[in-house]
Formats: structure tokens, C-alpha cells, sequence
């Protein structure tokens, strides 16, 4: 039996998952792993939990020892090699031997790259200063560790509010330095997120001492004679700082593939069909460096992610001993623990539905982790959308201190199926007191959209509300929490009233029925009803202010609305 | 407008959730609740941690106070009122007043039966002594806690190992009682659980100090002198006891129904179609009183749960006010806190399966809820099952002190759409290190499937490796662990031999290659790599140990093996 050459570029995440699940389909193939670094296997997503001491031991990050590849595996290693060329007619790649720049040549029946990505780093002044740092690879990690302590910085500028920019937030913080983070577009997770939902996230980031500054960007940075950076310009801003992390994304790492001749797509990733094979038959790639089909739209995307390169890696492992297997797309899922917050997202944001033409309804629900009358329940902002016309979901959003994960994995499921709202209001969760309400958050959420799309439910968001406010408009902001809330915290606007919903029935001749009345209370669930009641009543021109008091994404008072209110109050 | 006369009875869950959505969606409704008790929409789900004492006050059960329902929704409420007689030809309901025993009537357009279930209290020798309990209201709760304190009970004997004797095992304890357990069959939570997923938690529920006995039928009560109960006797055994739990479960509450002549069903609950109306078409019924189509099967089950009679409740609110929804069934999706561990099921148990006529194939997974990095990750046991010939997903069971209730709920979407294992497999659920490694416990345990349903992968159940062992069966008990997990604890079997993995590949002569070999590790990851291995170099007859020593059924040693060894030997 000839042996097969495998030759897999890249030993993070995707690559070594080929490697070893190659090894499984076929004992006899001949494996070899090429790898720039000196350690295979290594979770890069632990990174920032590693500079925030967390995770305390380096080893901890790297899953796999290079003893595993070879006396387990049977796989070859050649570590701190670089491919530097890859010659698709000979079936060959040039090695560079990053030790003693010995240049050699391994053949291959089948390549694969998962060649990762590289951080994007902008043209700025001033970037090769000391203490400017990127996040990718744990020497970087060392590098920040190890100058925070030796310069015993104490301030960090994180440039970039994504997912590694907010997570090195609370590495920062959790190191005791003062964090400011710079973001060019207008708010936290821009790519993620909605306003809105972002708003609520960044409440909580600034309620942990962290310094947010939006719609500005960095034009330079400037050096102390040590040649440490201390300075850090934008357009309107100067701000001193110890450390910088430059945080503003990664692009597909293509120069390979591209010097290769393999198609790229126009995102800046390889182009892989659903077998995950390169425009060569015999070169297939994944992890970062390729482009995704987006399950929803059915374009591609970029979505960078460790476990999206470990199922890439597995798909290809079989592939290349003779398998068939295909790889269904993504839907842009993602989560981060942001300080106390867990905040995760799937499929498209308001914003992307919008632009990607979609016609579509949402909901904003804040609502309880579980059955309030078990001790602990936290709370969690649900945004949903679904398309108008179809009622097919197309996306959401959780965040918040509670168990935000668990939905958005049940959202992830939903989306891969196609669901309907209907579908997820009717879903048969598991339920008993310390895990959920008897009523799942993505129930009251989907109910709420099949309540604007049957005409129950009139919403007012959050932005036209304030909008409202700001043009001082002529509408009755109507509360209907009860009076120790009001007292608690309040609009202080004109358009402003109290009527607890409890005493509402009784007090209608206070309102005129041609009013425009926009009802809220703290979560949504006593404004709605309030619409219903006063449209019962004849009312003929109200809404409920979507998400109310708990979603609002500005300040309503200083001292915020308790999450005990809606307990105590619950009418 | 002439005004809609509708009438609910009963007051727990769904009939006070039909009741307030049929205000929201008509207005002008005459809507009266009907209920025995004293308080509407009581968490009876909160019962056993009321009695635990973790949940100190009955007004946090009770979701919605009497004035809720008049002043905010517009519902007549009779309490302590009981639908003796439905006529259905002249759409009354006759109503007795339990405080003044009037008798009345009332007339209805529409009525709702949402008369829940009762208690099981099988006709036992003596089960009229004091201090022999059911728990299915607030009264009982009381009456637990009183009878407790005031009989200074040291001992509690829970007749029944369903989900609410589990739940009430740890409330007894909690209260400082000695708690034993007596179930007809096998194994704890038989309805819901196989027996090798039960016994994971068996094990748990005895190192909390609780006594398990099964295949043991209660034969009567003996009492003192005050008419308490203190002793138990079944065929096998005598128990002294100061208080009884009857939990043998509930039965569909239809006499009503049954005397009103709609059909009940087989499994004898009220028959209902997918708009949840009984076989008169003016009658609808919810929640704990009807059957429910199972969505896997398509047949009928009963599956009494609050999260379903809200669902349940919501569309009779609908429906009952000219809307047209339905209600697509259940899954029988089921989860309870048992002391620390989190105990979930969803869809069919193997043994349900294999009854029903599928031809099945299983995987038994050990993991962790989150990557191992991330400090706390707490281990989870993941049994999945599918059908054989079409790759669809049948059930889930999900056990252990990690997150189990995001994975049911996965599968729960999953199953609600006829997933097959491959879609399971590449589902994008989010990743990030405190919520997930970068492949799912789930990914794992369909990936087992796949690999099992490929051929690559052949597996040994714990329990045929069990008879093998115990009949003394002449093959090698292949432990590929390191020598200090060996040493921690292993198999005392004649049959058992080390070879730790990463050096199985230089000790292949001393293995014969016609034996039969049965890996095995801690969780299994080791033993089916160690499988391929010994495949791969000419070995005819290997299998792996499903879910290794994790998830053994039986004893190893006394000591348990640790849940760190497999992260410091992870070869």
C-alpha cells in the first residue's frame, strides 16, 4: 500500500484537528505538521485570561505537548519552519528552517492551509513605539505581561471595541490599570451588536471604570526618550497612557494561497467549496484564513474563530483520507465575558439585516436568567429579530449578567434550522425553577414579535423615544410602575406621568384619548399591557417604549432601577 | 358588541395564563377563573426548595396576586369555588362554594379546563398515618415543614425516585434528615434516564448521604401510638422513618372532563387537537390534564409541566378569542437540581427507543462544560442517541455538576426540527473559554455517533464489559492511562493491563493481535485513539470502553478517579 504525503500548514487550532483526525481515518498516511512557532495546539483564545492572570501557567494554553504528535499520532513536527512557497504543479512546499535559515522541500498528495490570520495593524504614527502591543500569539501575551510589570504601567489604551478589546478590558483592569478604550465607529462591538443592545453592555463597562470614546480615531502616538509610548492622539483628544493595545481586528493570513494561485475571495479569505477544497483539488484549507458561507444571507464572511477551525480541521481530516464530508456554513455566533456581563450574538444584527435588505421585526426583552423566586436569578437584555414578510428569525442578541449563553445557543440551532418565531415560542426548553421561567426569555421575546406582527403589540424604540424627547414633541410618557419606582428613578421630562398600572382602569379620564401615549414600566411586560388596556379603553394612538426602563440606552437618573423592583412590584 | 362569556377552571398555570392572554387579545370578554384553593398562578414547580427552606416565603410562590387579575386584567376570580357538573348542551358550568357550600351556576361561551393532575397515592396499608406527605400544593409544603419541626423528624423515606422525590431528597437533606429513597424499578428517574446515565447520579446522590433502594415495593406503614408513621416495610426490607414523601407520580385530574363526555385518551388524559380544543369544540383544555404528541414518535405522553401549561395557556388565550394557533407537542423534555448536579433529558431514553421499535445507536461522553484552561470547568456526561439507518437524533440525556441545561436545551431545538447527528456535529454554537471548549460536549458526542456509524469507531457498552468481567470472559482490559492514574485507581480484574498511551505504539508485541482488547481511559478520548492505534497495526479485535472510567456504572475503586488527572495526563 502506498502511503499517502499530507502536508498541513499551520499547528493552532484547525491544522493539528486535520492532523490528528487524518491520523484516525488512515493509520498508514505519512503527516507532517509545519509550524513557524516553537508549540503546537495552543489556545489562543485564552490569551486574555492569561495577561489578566487567570490562567497562570503557559503550559496551560498549549493542549497538546509535541511527544503527543509523535508518540501518539505518528506525525511529524517541524516546528519554527516557515512554508515560504508552495508549488501546486510539482506538489511540493518550500521550508525555511527559521533556526539555521536552511531552505528544504516536502512533497505532497495532499496540502492544507491553516495559515490563521494576522492582525490588522493600522499605518499610525508613532506604532513601532515600545509598550504597542497586538494579541495574538502568548509571546505577545508574555510581552504585555511582562512590560506592565517591568514599566509599572498604569494606564492601558485599547484601540478597537471588539471582542479581544473588551475582554483585555477587564485584563487590564484586572491588573489595576485605568482603561480607556478607542473605538472608531459609534459604539461598543459595532460589528456585533446593536445600538441599543451595545448601550446596555457599555453601561456595565463603565460602570467597572472603564473609559469608552467613540467615533474617533487614532491619528498617532508618542514616545518618552526611552522610547516607551506615553501619548496617544486622536482627532479631537490627547491621552496619555503606559500601554496601548492595538485591537482593531485580523485579516486572513492568504500570501501562500495567493502566491500559490489559489483563489481568494473578496473578503481577503481563501475560497473553499463546502469539502472545504481550495480552487486546487488537491489543497484544501480552514480556520481564519478562509472565507465562510453566512447560513443566513448565503454570502461569505469572515468569522475568525477557534471553534469554527476546529470543525473545519476535522471536515478536512476526513477529506483528505478519502472522505466526503461537507461543512454547512456559520451564523456569526459569538460571546465574550465582558467583567460580570456575558454577552453573545448569532446570526444578523438589526444593522446587518437592514443593509443585507431585509424587512424586519424585533423585539428588546429584558427579562430573568430563571424563576425569580429562586434566589440568584440575574437579569438578561434579549434582542430578536425576524424577517416581517416570512417570520423567519434572522438574529439576536443577549447580554447581560445572566445566563446569556444558553440562548444563544438555542438561538445558533434555531437559525441552522431556518426557524420561525412560532417555532421558537413553542419550543419544549427545559424547565424547572434554578435553570429557567416556565416561559424561556427567547418565548417572551418570540412572543413579543408574533404580538407586533398580529397587531397586539405596538412598539415605540428606544432611539425614536428619545428622539421624541430631544424634539419635545407633545405625547404623554406614561409610567406604569408603581410610585416607590417612580421615586427610585424617573424621566425628568415634561411628557412624563404616573399611573401604576394597577390603578390605570380606574383613572382614564385622567388621559385623552386622542393623545399620543407611549407606556413603559421597567421590563416591557406592565407597558404592554397598559397599551392593551388603553386601547381597550378606546385609546387610539399608543405604543409601549420597547425594552422600557431596563433597555434604555441612555441615562434616565443616577442611581439606576433595581433589578428587585419588578419583583416587588410586579404589577 | 355583545360580550364573550368565558370560563377557566382552575388557577394554577395555564388556566390564569388563558386567562390573561385572552384579555389582551379581547378586550370586551366576560372572563371568569374558577379555583378550589386560595391563590392563583402558584409556582408549585418552587414547592420542594419552599420546603428546603430556600425559598423562605409562600408569597414568592404565588406569581400574581387576587388583585392583579381585577384591577390590571378585568378577571372575575371565584376562589375557593369548585366546577362540580359541566353541561355542555346548555353551556353551564355548576359551581359549588367550598365556604358556604352554595351552589350556583354560570354560563359560558367558551370554557377552559386547566384542572391539572393528581397525586398518585397508591392504596397502601396504613397511608392514612400522620406524616405520610404528597407535594403537589403550597398546603402540603406546610404541612411538610410543620410536621418536621414539630415531630423533630430525624428521618425521611421518599417513595418515588421521579423528578420531584429527587428534588425533595435534597430539601429533607437540606433539613438535616437522613433521607432513603425506595423506587419500584431499577434505577433512579427510570421514566426519563437509562440506567448507566442513572447511576452517574446514583452516585452523586449517595455521596450526599442518601440511601437508595430499588426494585423494592412498598408494602404498608406502621404507626405509634399517636397515629405517626414510623415504620415502612417492603417484601425485602423494614425502615424506620419519621416522614413519608409519596412521589410515585401524578395522574391527569378529568373527571370533569370524563363526566362531560369528551373524549379522554389512552394514557387517560383530556384529548385535545393541535388548537388544544377537546372533542367539543367549545371546550379547550391545558396543561397538566391533557395529553401531548410527542415529536418524536408522533404518539401521545403525558409530560405534567408548568412550562407547558404556560405554552398551553397562552394559545387557549388566543384561540378562544378568535385567533387559530397551535400547539406542535412536546419533546418530554425534563431537568431537576439534584443536590449539585444538574440533571437533564430531552427527546427519548434508549430503553424508550428501543421499546418504541428504533434501531439505535449511542454514544456515551465524559466532558467538560467549558475549556479545561478557563478555571472551573465542571465535568458533564453527554448520552446521545440517534436512529441507526437515517443518522436522526432521538434523545439526549445530560448529567453531572457542569452546565447540562444549555445542552438539553440544544438538543430540545435540535430534535423540535429533526436534526440528524451530522447537523448536530457542525452546529455553530458559541465559543469562548468561560462558556465552552471550542468543540461542544454535544459536537463530541455526535462526532462518537458519526465515527461509531462510519465504522472508524467501535465501542463496548459498561454494561457488556460488565457481564464480560463478571463471567470472567478471556480478554485485555486495555488501561491507557498514565501510571499515576493507575495508581489512583483501576481495575482489580485479572483481565486489566497498563500501557499508558503515548507508548502504546512501542509496546505493540506485547498485546497478541488476535485478542480481544478493550480500551479504555478516563473519559474515553485515549481509549478510541488508543483503538485506532492498535487498528492501524494489524489488531482484528479492539474496541473502546464507552465513556471509559467517567462514566463507569458500577465501582472501580473507593477512590474516585480525580477530575484533574485527565488535564496533567492528558496523553
Amino acid at each position: 500500500m502506498s502511503k499517502q504525503n499530507i502536508v498541513i500548514i499551520g499547528g493552532t487550532a484547525c491544522g493539528p484537528k486535520a492532523a490528528a483526525r487524518a491520523r484516525r481515518c488512515d493509520p498508514n498516511a505519512h503527516i507532517t505538521i509545519i509550524e513557524q512557532g516553537s508549540n503546537l495546539s495552543t489556545a489562543t483564545c485564552g490569551l486574555p485570561y492569561y495577561v489578566a492572570g487567570v490562567i497562570n501557567s503557559q503550559s496551560a494554553l498549549v493542549a497538546r505537548g509535541l511527544d503527543f504528535f509523535k508518540d501518539v499520532m505518528d506525525i511529524d513536527v517541524l516546528i519554527q519552519t516557515q512554508a515560504s512557497v508552495i508549488n501546486p504543479k510539482t506538489h511540493e512546499v518550500e521550508l525555511l528552517d527559521l533556526k539555521t535559515s536552511r531552505v528544504s522541500r516536502i512533497g505532497y498528495d495532499k496540502l492544507v492551509l491553516a495559515t490563521g490570520s494576522l492582525p490588522v495593524v493600522p499605518n499610525l504614527q508613532g506604532k513601532e513605539l515600545n509598550g504597542i502591543f497586538t494579541l495574538t500569539k502568548i509571546g505577545h501575551a508574555d510581552a504585555i505581561r511582562h512590560y506592565i510589570s517591568a514599566n509599572n504601567a498604569k494606564k492601558a489604551v485599547i484601540i478597537g471595541a471588539g471582542l479581544i478589546g473588551l475582554e483585555m478590558a477587564e485584563a487590564f483592569a484586572s491588573q489595576g490599570l485605568k482603561v480607556t478604550i478607542i473605538e472608531a465607529l459609534n459604539w461598543l462591538l459595532p460589528a456585533l451588536l446593536d445600538f441599543e443592545v451595545a448601550a446596555y453592555v457599555e453601561k456595565h463597562l463603565r460602570a467597572k471604570g472603564v473609559e469608552l470614546l467613540f467615533g474617533q480615531r487614532v491619528s498617532g502616538f508618542e514616545g518618552a526618550k526611552n522610547g516607551a509610548v506615553h501619548k496617544i492622539t486622536t482627532a479631537n483628544n490627547e491621552l496619555e497612557t503606559n500601554v496601548v493595545l492595538l485591537s482593531v481586528g485580523v485579516k486572513p493570513n492568504v500570501k501562500l494561497a495567493k502566491d500559490a494561485g489559489l483563489t481568494i475571495g473578496s473578503l481577503g479569505g481563501i475560497s473553499v467549496n463546502q469539502f472545504l477544497q481550495t480552487s486546487n483539488p488537491d489543497i484544501y484549507a480552514g480556520g481564519d484564513c478562509v472565507e465562510n458561507v453566512n447560513l443566513i444571507t448565503r454570502k461569505n464572511m469572515l468569522a475568525p474563530l477557534g471553534s469554527t477551525a476546529n470543525k473545519h480541521g476535522r471536515i478536512i481530516g476526513t477529506n483528505i483520507t478519502g472522505g466526503r464530508e461537507t461543512f454547512p456554513g456559520i451564523l456569526g455566533t459569538a460571546i465574550a465575558k465582558v467583567f460580570d456581563y456575558n454577552v453573545g450574538r448569532v446570526g444578523l444584527s438589526e444593522t446587518q439585516a437592514r443593509e443585507a435588505g431585509y424587512d424586519v421585526v424585533t423585539s428588546l426583552v429584558p427579562s430573568f436568567e430563571h424563576a425569580t423566586y429562586y434566589p440568584g436569578s440575574k437579569e438578561i437584555l434579549v434582542k430578536l429579530l425576524a424577517e416581517k414578510s416570512t417570520g423567519r428569525l434572522l438574529g439576536g442578541q443577549v447580554v447581560g449578567s445572566g445566563d446569556a449563553a444558553k440562548r444563544i445557543d438555542v438561538l445558533a440551532t434555531a437559525l441552522a434550522f431556518g426557524a420561525r418565531v412560532d417555532d421558537l415560542a413553542n419550543l419544549d426548553l427545559a424547565y424547572a425553577p434554578p435553570y429557567n421561567s416556565a416561559m424561556d426569555p427567547l418565548h417572551n421575546a418570540a412572543n413579543v414579535i408574533l404580538n407586533k406582527q398580529s397587531g397586539l403589540a405596538k412598539a415605540l424604540t428606544p432611539m425614536d423615544t428619545k428622539s421624541k424627547l430631544d424634539n419635545q414633541e407633545d405625547f404623554v410618557l406614561l409610567d406604569v410602575r408603581s410610585p416607590i419606582e417612580w421615586k427610585d428613578c424617573h424621566f425628568e421630562a415634561p411628557q412624563a406621568k404616573l399611573i401604576p398600572l394597577g390603578k390605570l382602569r380606574a383613572n382614564l379620564e385622567s388621559l385623552s384619548k386622542d393623545a399620543e401615549i407611549v407606556t413603559f414600566c421597567r421590563s416591557s411586560v406592565r407597558a404592554y399591557q397598559a397599551q392593551r388596556i388603553l386601547e381597550g379603553a378606546g385609546f387610539k394612538n399608543v405604543k409601549f417604549l420597547d425594552g422600557s426602563i431596563a433597555a434604555w440606552p441612555y441615562e434616565v437618573c443616577t442611581k439606576p432601577s433595581s433589578d428587585e423592583k419588578e419583583h416587588l412590584f410586579r404589577l
